[in-house]
C-alpha cells in the first residue's frame, strides 16, 4: 500500500480527479460517476475513497485508516460544500450526503447505501425550512436514521422468524393512527417515529443515535469496508474467484431530492429498449417522488417520451385524453428538462458505446444524472442492439460479438410464455431447468397414454419420476416433460435437449402417485387431465394453462450467426439422431453431426421386437436371426440421416447402452413381452435379472457389447456402408465416420475396427464399389486419455464424450449427483456444474493431454468433442484453447455454440 | 539369420555342442540334454535343430530351410549312429529316434514328441527279431504311426463331439477280440491295428504313409516347426507376450527301450520330496514298462527308494514281507542301477542347484537318463527346499527368495482338503477363486440363520446370490461362502478375503431359490441343512462334507519371512477392521493398518439401531442425537485397534459407504425396521426411495458424506481422538492415522480436515492434552490423482484405493464386469484381470503421476495403496518400482506382500 498516493477523489464540476478507467481504484459507481462529470453531466458533486483505503482498513484497522485519510476527506468535503453551496452539519441549510460502496464487480451481502446522511435533530428543522416542507424533512430523517440503524448500528431482525424491528415499529404506528400506507403518516408521525427509533437503537444497541454528522460519516465509511469482510461477502467472493484483495470503494455524493414538489422529479431510463432492443428512448419517472417510490408501484410511474407514453396507453386501455391529462409524458410535461434528458442519454450512450441504464432526479427544475451503466436487457434485445450499434459504426464486428452473452440465446430458440398470462400464474414447485422453453398442457403419467392423447389432438406435460428409453416415444409427442428425480444430465434431460424440448428435472418436491394418477405437491393435488405449465429455461412449474408463443429469428439474428461463422475456429457440428433432428441442426447452422446416438433408432415401433428378440436369443445364430430384422430397418435410418446432411460428415456412434434398458422392468409390460414373443414370463426374468447390474454406467455397455457381440457390431457396420453406397448412387455426397463408443485400450478399438473393415470389405466385393470413411472413437474412459497415444495410431478420429469422462474422473454418477453436487457448488467445492461447464482442472488435463498424445501420434487426427459441454460457451472457450477441431452439441444450442466459439476466437 | 553359424548342435557320450546357457538357441529341453551330457550323464545320443532353423523356416520356407541344414541333420544322423552303433534306416537293426519341440518356454499348442520314427514294415520285423519280442516292434510300430498320422499327417477329430479316428479303431478290434485292455492286444492284433491305421489316413489325407525313414524324418521335422505357427500357439504367445520371433527348436534323440524284459524299467524320480520338501531322493518306477505305462496307472508302479517303499506300504497297509516280495523299491532288486541313479540325481541337484525332477529308463541293465528339469513342488516344499539348500550352502540368499512363487504361499495359510477324502469328491460347479482355503458345512440361505445354525454348534456354508453389509455377521461365523453373482472383487470376496475365509464368488451355474430354499445346479438339487464343500483356492464346489485341516507354519516360512524382511523395502501393513483382524494380521507380520473400514463396525448388534436412527433422522439436531450413541461404540472400537497395534501406525477412514448399504430393502426387514424404531412404514420404504441409487459406486459415499453432514466426521473424529488419548494413558504408543475417502479435489480434503482438527483442538482443550495424528486421504478418484500436487499440499498422507481407482479409471464396476471380463481376459485385451493385478499402463500411470506431483508438493508424503493389489505380487512389484512407502492387504495376504517385496527388491 503506498503512502503517497491519494486515497480521496473528487468529481464535481470544477474538478474532478478520477475516470472510467479507474474502476480498480475507484469501483465501477465511483469510476462512472468520476466520467460522467468529466464529459459534462450534471451530477451531485462527491468523492470517492479508493479500495487502497479498504485494504489499508483491512490490514492496519480502523485507527490508522482514519488518520490516513482523515486529512483528504475534511478536504473532499469542503470542495462539495463549495459546488453544492451548503454546509455539511449546518443546522440552517445542511449538505446531505449519500454513502455507497462500490466495488470492482457488483457484490451481494455487502452494505449498499445510506441516504440523508448530516441530518439530526436541529439540521432536519433548518431542512424543513428551507425545503418549507417539515414532512418532507421528517421523512428524510425517518429514512436515514432507519437505513444507519441498520447497516451501521446493527440493528438486525435477530433471527430468520423474526421481523424488521423499524418495520415492526412503523406498523404500530400506522396502526395506532388507523392507517395503511406510510404516505398517510404526517410529519408528527414521522418525528415520533424517530424517536422511537432512537429509543429502540439506544435500548439495543446501548449507545445513542450519533448527533454528530462527522461522527455519522466515518460510522458509515467504516461500516462499508467493513461490509467488505463480512462472511457473506468472504463467501461470494470465494465463489466467484474474486480476491480478497481487491477492496471496495466509498462514494460520498451531495444529495439531491425528486420529492421538493411538482418541479421535482425522480425516474429511471433506457437509451434503448431493454425487451426488445429498439433504437428507441424510453423509461419512467414520478413527479415529486424518491428514487425508491418509482420501484415501490403505490402511484404509476408516466412514461419519459411521448412514444412511449402513447403505446402505453395503448396497452394500458387509457384514452388518449385521459392520457395526456393524467399521465403526461416528460416530454410533454416539461419539454425543456426533457430535451437536457434527451442530450445526456444521447452523450451517454455514443460515450460508452452501449445501452445505458440511466437514474436521474429533477430537484426544483434542475436535472441530476445520479448514474450510468450499461443496461440489463434480453436476448433478443442483446443482438439486435449489438447489430444495429455495428450498423451505426458505433462499435467494431469484434466488440458487438461479445456485446452477446450466448446462453441468452437461448431465448431467441424456444418458445416462451404470453408475459401478461404469466403474471398471475402461480409457482408451484421448482426443479431443475434441464431444457429450455416454455411449455403448457395437460398432465399424463405414462409415457403411451402420452401419445395416445396426442393423437386425440390433446397438448400434454409427460409427467414422470423419472424416464427411461421406453419413454422416448412419449416424450417426443408431449409439449414437455417434468421429473421427480435426476439432474441435469439425468435421460430426461438429455434426451430433452437433444428434442429441443421443455423439460424440468430433479423436482424434488414433486410427488409422483402413479396408481391413482395424481401429482402431489405439499397439499396440492393434480389430477391426470390437469393442465400444468413448465417452465424449461428457470425450472419453474406452474399450475394451469399459460399461453405460449414460439419465438422468431429476426434478421439480426442471423446476421450474428454469419458474424459468428467468420472469427470463429472451431467446426460446430449437432448430436442429432434422427433425420428431423438432422434438419433442425443444419438449419441452425450445424456443419455435421458429431454424435448419432443409433440405439435411439431401436426404440420404434417393431424394432425393440426384433432387439428384445436378439437379447432373448440363446446363441449368436439367434442373435443374428434377430439382427437381419433390425438391419433394413437401420439402414433407412442412417440413409435419412445421410439424405439430410449432403456434403456434411455424420458421425455414428456403434450401440452403447446396456441391453437391461431395452427390456420392460415391470410385471405387467414383461407379460405383455412374453406374450408378444411368445416365450415363457419365467424366461424374461431371468434374462431380465442376468441384465440386472450394480452400476450400469460401468457396466456391460459401449464397445464392450460389440467385443462380447460382434454380430452387432458386424449389423450396425452393414448398416452404415451400405445406406452410404445407396445414397450415393442417388448422387448425394456422403462422409461418413463410424464411432467405437467406450474405449479404454487400444485392442478393445482394434478388435472393433477389425469387425467393421471386415464387413465394409465384404460389401465392396460384393458391391464391386469403394467408399471412404473414417473409423474413429469416443474417448469417455481416463484410461482411453492416459493411453490416447496408442489409439490414436489406430483411429482416425476421437470424440470426447465428456459426459461419461466427467462421470468417471469425478466418480460422480450424473443420476445420482444431485443428493450432494447442490451442497458442493454452494461450498465452491466446484464452482460450475461439471456436468455442465467442464471441470478444466480435472477432466480438462485429461483432455488436454488426450489431445497433445494423439496428436503426436498422428499429426492430422480430427479431434471433437460430442459431450453436453459441446454446447456450453465457457467449455467451448476451454475446447478452443484446447485445439479442438470441432464441437458437438444439441441442435438447439448450435447458435450458442457458434456465437461461443466466435467469443473464444476473439480473446 | 545368419548363414555362417550352423543350425544343428549334437550332443552325446563323445561329443556335445550346446549347453544349459544356450536356452534360447535350443530350447530349454535341447539345452538340458546337452549340458547332462557335458557333465557325464548318460544320455541316448541325438542333436537339437536350432530355433534359428524355425526362424528360417518362418521367413523363407520349407525348400529353403532343407537345402539351408540338409547336410548337418545327415551329419548329425551319422554321429548318432556312431554312438549307439545302430544305422537309421537299417531293416536289421534300425536305430529309431524321438521327435521333440522345445522352445525357450513350454508352449501348449506345438506339437509335442514323435516316438519310434524309422520304422516300416521291414525295420518293424529287424526290430522284433533283434529284441526277440514281436509284440513289442508291433506295438511301438503302432504307436508311431498313430502318432505321426496325428501330428504330421493331420488326422485328428473333426469337431468337438468327434472321436479320435484311430481310438475308435482301437476299440473295434479290442471288441472284436472280446478284449478290455490294449495290453490284452496280441502282435497280431497290433499288426492288423497297423494295416488299419494305414488305411484309414490313406483314405482321410489322400497320401500313403511314408515307409522311408528319412522321409518320416524331414516330415516330422517341418511339423514342428509348422506348429510354431499354428492359430492356438501364436494366440498363447500373443497373451504372454512371447515373441513370434523366438521358434522353436527340435531335438532328435535316439530311442532307448523299458519295455525289453525284466532287466529293462522307465521311472520318474525327484531329488527332494515335491509334497513336503523333505531333502529324500524319491520315485517311481515299472519293470518291462514305457514311459507312459507309469503314468497311465494300469500296473502300480514301485518306488525307487527302501524307505520310499516301506512308508508306501505302510499307507497301502501293504505287509512288509508282501511289499518286499511283491512290490521291491529299486534299490533293492537292482542295486547297482540304483547307486548310478542316486549318484546321477545328487549330481543334477547340485549341479543346478534346485530340486529335479527326473525320466530315467534302464534298457537291458543300462542306465539312461531321459530328462532333468525343475521339478514343480507344493507351496509348502518351495519353502522348505529354498530354505534347506539355504542352509546347506547350495544358494544364496536372493536365490532362495526368488525359490518361492508368493501367491504359493497361500497354501501354506489357509485350510486344506484332506487329501484322500478329496480323492473321491465330486466337483459339481465352479466359481471365482475369491477367497482361498478348503471349507465344508451345511448350506444356509440367510445371513442371520448361519448364526443361528453355528450358535446350535453346526458348521454351515453361506450360500447368497450376492452378499451385502447386511450379510457379515453370518459371513463371519460361516466355514465358507458361495455366490451365484459377483466377480474376485465382489463384496463377498472382498470381505471374505479380509476375514481369510473360504469364499467362492460368481457360480454362475448356481440357482439359488430362497423361497424354496434350494440350491440347483442343472438337474442337481440340493437343499438347506445339505452338505456342500468349497475350495476357494480354485473355485471348486463339492457335493458332501470333505474333512479339512489347518495348514501349519514351518520354522522354514518363518525363516522365510525374515529373509524377505531384510530385503524388501516396501513396508507391509494389513486391511483390518476389528481388533481380531489386527491381531492376525500383526501375527503374520504386519507391521501397521493401512485400512480400517470403520463402517464394518456399523452393523454390529445395537449400532446398527443408532445408524438407522441417524438416516432416518430429519435434521442435523436428529443426527447428532443417534451420533452420540454411536460415538463410546466407536471409540471403544478403535480403542481395540489401538491396543493390539501398540507402537505400530493405524490408518483410519471415515465412512465410506452409500447409506443405503444401512437399510433394509426388502418388506419383511422394513418392517421390522419399523417396529424396532416405532416409525411408519411409509417413512421407512420413502427413505429407502430416497438412498435409492443408480450408479452407487459413483453417488453419495465417501467424503461427500462428511460434506453434507459434517456431524458425521465430527463423531468419528472425536472417537478417533478420544481413543488414541485412553490408550495412551495406559501406557501404550499410539500412531493414529485419520484417512479422508473418495476426495477429487483439495476443497474436499480442507472442509473435511477442518471438521476433523477442530474437532481434536477442541478435545484437547477439553481434557488440556495435545496428540500427535496425522490427516491425509485415500486417492481412488481419477481427478484426485491429476491434482495430487494440490492435494498434498494440504493432506500428509496418501493411501491409494486403487480399487475405486481402477473401476473409474476404467470405466468397470467390479460387480458387473464378470459380465465381460472374463471375454477380455481370453481375447487379450487386459492381460491380467485389472481387479487382481494394477493395471500398470492405466490406473498405474495414474498412480506414478500422483506419486510424482504428491512428492513434488510434500517431499516427506507419506504414500501407500490399500486397495485389493496390495496383496498381490506384480502389483506389489510395480508399487515398488513406484517408490511407495507401503502396500496394505488383508492380513492373510501379508506374508505374501512380504516375500513379494522382497523379490521386488532383488531386481
Amino acid at each position: 500500500m503506498s503512502n503517497t498516493n491519494h486515497y480521496v477523489y473528487a468529481f464535481g464540476s470544477t474538478r474532478t480527479e478520477g475516470d472510467a478507467s479507474m474502476k480498480n481504484l475507484l469501483g465501477g459507481k465511483g469510476a462512472n460517476l468520476a466520467e460522467m462529470c468529466r464529459i459534462g453531466i450534471t451530477v451531485p458533486s462527491g468523492f470517492t475513497i479508493s479500495t487502497e483505503a479498504c485494504t489499508a482498513f483491512t490490514e492496519q484497522g480502523r485507527e490508522r485508516l482514519v488518520d490516513l485519510i482523515r486529512e483528504e476527506v475534511l478536504q473532499g468535503i469542503a470542495f462539495v460544500q463549495g459546488e453544492m453551496g451548503k454546509k455539511f452539519g449546518d443546522a440552517a441549510d445542511p449538505l446531505l450526503l449519500s454513502i455507497r460502496s462500490g466495488a470492482r464487480a457488483s457484490m451481494p451481502g455487502m452494505m449498499d447505501t445510506i441516504l440523508n446522511l448530516g441530518l439530526n435533530d436541529e439540521a432536519v428543522i433548518g431542512l424543513a425550512r428551507k425545503a418549507n416542507n417539515e414532512r418532507f424533512a421528517w421523512d428524510s430523517y425517518r429514512r436515514f436514521v432507519q437505513m444507519y440503524g441498520d447497516v451501521v448500528m446493527g440493528l438486525k431482525p435477530v433471527s430468520k422468524e423474526d421481523h424488521d424491528p423499524f418495520e415492526v415499529i412503523i406498523d404500530m404506528v400506522k396502526d395506532a393512527r388507523g392507517v395503511k400506507l406510510d404516505t398517510e403518516l404526517d410529519a408528527a408521525d414521522l418525528k415520533e417515529l424517530v424517536q422511537r427509533f432512537k429509543s429502540l437503537i439506544r435500548a439495543r444497541v446501548g449507545r445513542d443515535f450519533p448527533t454528530d454528522p462527522w461522527e455519522q460519516l466515518w460510522g458509515a465509511v467504516i461500516a462499508v469496508f467493513e461490509s467488505w469482510n463480512n462472511p457473506r461477502a468472504k463467501v461470494y467472493r470465494e465463489l466467484n474467484d474474486i480476491p480478497q484483495s481487491w477492496g471496495t470503494a466509498v462514494n460520498v455524493q451531495a444529495m439531491v431530492f425528486g420529492n421538493l414538489g411538482n418541479t421535482s422529479a425522480t425516474g429511471v431510463a433506457f437509451t434503448r429498449d431493454a425487451g426488445t432492443g429498439e433504437d428507441q428512448f424510453n423509461g419512467e419517472f414520478l413527479i415529486n417522488a424518491q428514487g425508491e417510490d418509482v420501484v415501490a408501484g403505490v402511484r404509476t410511474p408516466q412514461q419519459i417520451t411521448r412514444l412511449g407514453s402513447q403505446r402505453w396507453a395503448q396497452l394500458a386501455l387509457v384514452a388518449e385524453s385521459v392520457r395526456r391529462s393524467q399521465y403526461p409524458s416528460l416530454e410533454e410535461l416539461m419539454p425543456d428538462l426533457y430535451q437536457q434528458l434527451l442530450a445526456a442519454e444521447t452523450l451517454l450512450e455514443n460515450h460508452y458505446a452501449d445501452m445505458q441504464d440511466l437514474e436521474f432526479t429533477i430537484q426544483e427544475g434542475k436535472l441530476w444524472m445520479l448514474q450510468t451503466r450499461n443496461g440489463k436487457r434480453t436476448g433478443a434485445a442483446m443482438v439486435r442492439i449489438a447489430m444495429e450499434m455495428l450498423d451505426q459504426g458505433m462499435i467494431d464486428e469484434k466488440t458487438a460479438l461479445k456485446r452477446v452473452s450466448p446462453e441468452r440465446l437461448n431465448e431467441l430458440l424456444h418458445p416462451v410464455f404470453d408475459a401478461t398470462a404469466l403474471q398471475s400464474a402461480k409457482v408451484i414447485a421448482r426443479g431443475l431447468p434441464a431444457s429450455p422453453g416454455a411449455a403448457t398442457g395437460q398432465i399424463v403419467f405414462f409415457a403411451d397414454e402420452a401419445d395416445a392423447w396426442v393423437k386425440q389432438g390433446k397438448t400434454v406435460v409427460l409427467v414422470r419420476l423419472e424416464t427411461s428409453p421406453e419413454d422416448l416415444r412419449g416424450m417426443s409427442v408431449a409439449a414437455g416433460i417434468l421429473t421427480a428425480r435426476g439432474g441435469m444430465t439425468s435421460h430426461a434431460a438429455v434426451v430433452a435437449r437433444g428434442m429441443g424440448k421443455c423439460c424440468i428435472s430433479g423436482a424434488g418436491a414433486v410427488h409422483v402417485d402413479l396408481k391413482a394418477r395424481q401429482l402431489i405437491i405439499g397439499d396440492l393435488v393434480l389430477n391426470e387431465g390437469d393442465w400444468l405449465s413448465l417452465n424449461g429455461s428457470t425450472g419453474e412449474v406452474f399450475q394451469g394453462k399459460i399461453p405460449t408463443r414460439e419465438a422468431e429469428l429476426s434478421g439480426d439474428f442471423g446476421k450474428l450467426m454469419a458474424l459468428s461463422d467468420r472469427y470463429k475456429k472451431l467446426e460446430v457440428r449437432a448430436n442429432a439422431d434422427t433425420p428431423t433432428d438432422a434438419r433442425v441442426a443444419r438449419n441452425f447452422g450445424a456443419t455435421g453431426i458429431g454424435l448419432c446416438r443409433t440405439e435411439h433408432m431401436f426404440f420404434t415401433g417393431e424394432r425393440i421386437v426384433a432387439v428384445r428378440e436378439m437379447i432373448l436369443a440363446d446363441d449368436k445364430a439367434g442373435r443374428r436371426k434377430a439382427l437381419a430384422k433390425l438391419l433394413p430397418m437401420q439402414r433407412s435410418d442412417f440413409e435419412g440421416l445421410f439424405r439430410e446432411m449432403n456434403g456434411l460428415p455424420v458421425t455414428i456412434r456403434l450401440l452403447d447402452p446396456p441391453l437391461h434398458e431395452f427390456v420392460p422392468h415391470d410385471d405387467a409390460n414383461q407379460r405383455a413381452m412374453a406374450a408378444d414373443m411368445q416365450v415363457s414370463l419365467g424366461k424374461i426374468k431371468m434374462r431380465v435379472e442376468e441384465l440386472h447390474e450394480f452400476n450400469p454406467m460401468m457396466g456391460h455397455r459401449g464397445c464392450r457389447l460389440g467385443i462380447t457381440y460382434p454380430e452387432v457390431t458386424e449389423m450396425q457396420a452393414r448398416a452404415i456402408i451400405e445406406a452410404a453406397l445407396n445414397m450415393r448412387h442417388q448422387g448425394l455426397t456422403v462422409k461418413a465416420e463410424i464411432m467405437v463408443p467406450l474405449v479404454g485400450t487400444v485392442r478393445e478399438f482394434t478388435l472393433q475396427a477389425d469387425v467393421i473393415r471386415q464387413t465394409a470389405a465384404a460389401i465392396f466385393a460384393e458391391r464391386g464399389e469403394q467408399l471412404d470413411y473414417l473409423l474413429g472413437t469416443m474417448i469417455e474412459t481416463p484410461r482411453a486419455t492416459i493411453t490416447a497415444d496408442d489409439i490414436a495410431r489406430q483411429a482416425e478420429f476421437f470424440s470426447f464424450g465428456t459426459n461419461d469422462l466427467t462421470q468417471m474422473t469425478l466418480g460422480f454418477s450424473r443420476d445420482d449427483a444431485n443428493k450432494f453436487l447442490p451442497e458442493y457448488l454452494k461450498q465452491g467445492i466446484y464452482e460450475r456444474d461439471p456436468f455442465r461447464s467442464i471441470d478444466q482442472q480435472g477432466v480438462g488435463a485429461l483432455v488436454d493431454m488426450a489431445v497433445r498424445k494423439g496428436r503426436q501420434a498422428r499429426a492430422d487426427i480430427e479431434v471433437g468433442i460430442c459431450g453436453e459441454h459441446g454446447g456450453d460457451p465457457t467449455s467451448i472457450e476451454f475446447f478452443h484453447r484446447t485445439g479442438l477441431d470441432y464441437v458437438s452439441c444439441s441442435p438447439f444450442r448450435v447458435p450458442i455454440a457458434r456465437l461461443a466459439a466466435a467469443q473464444a476466437a476473439l480473446d
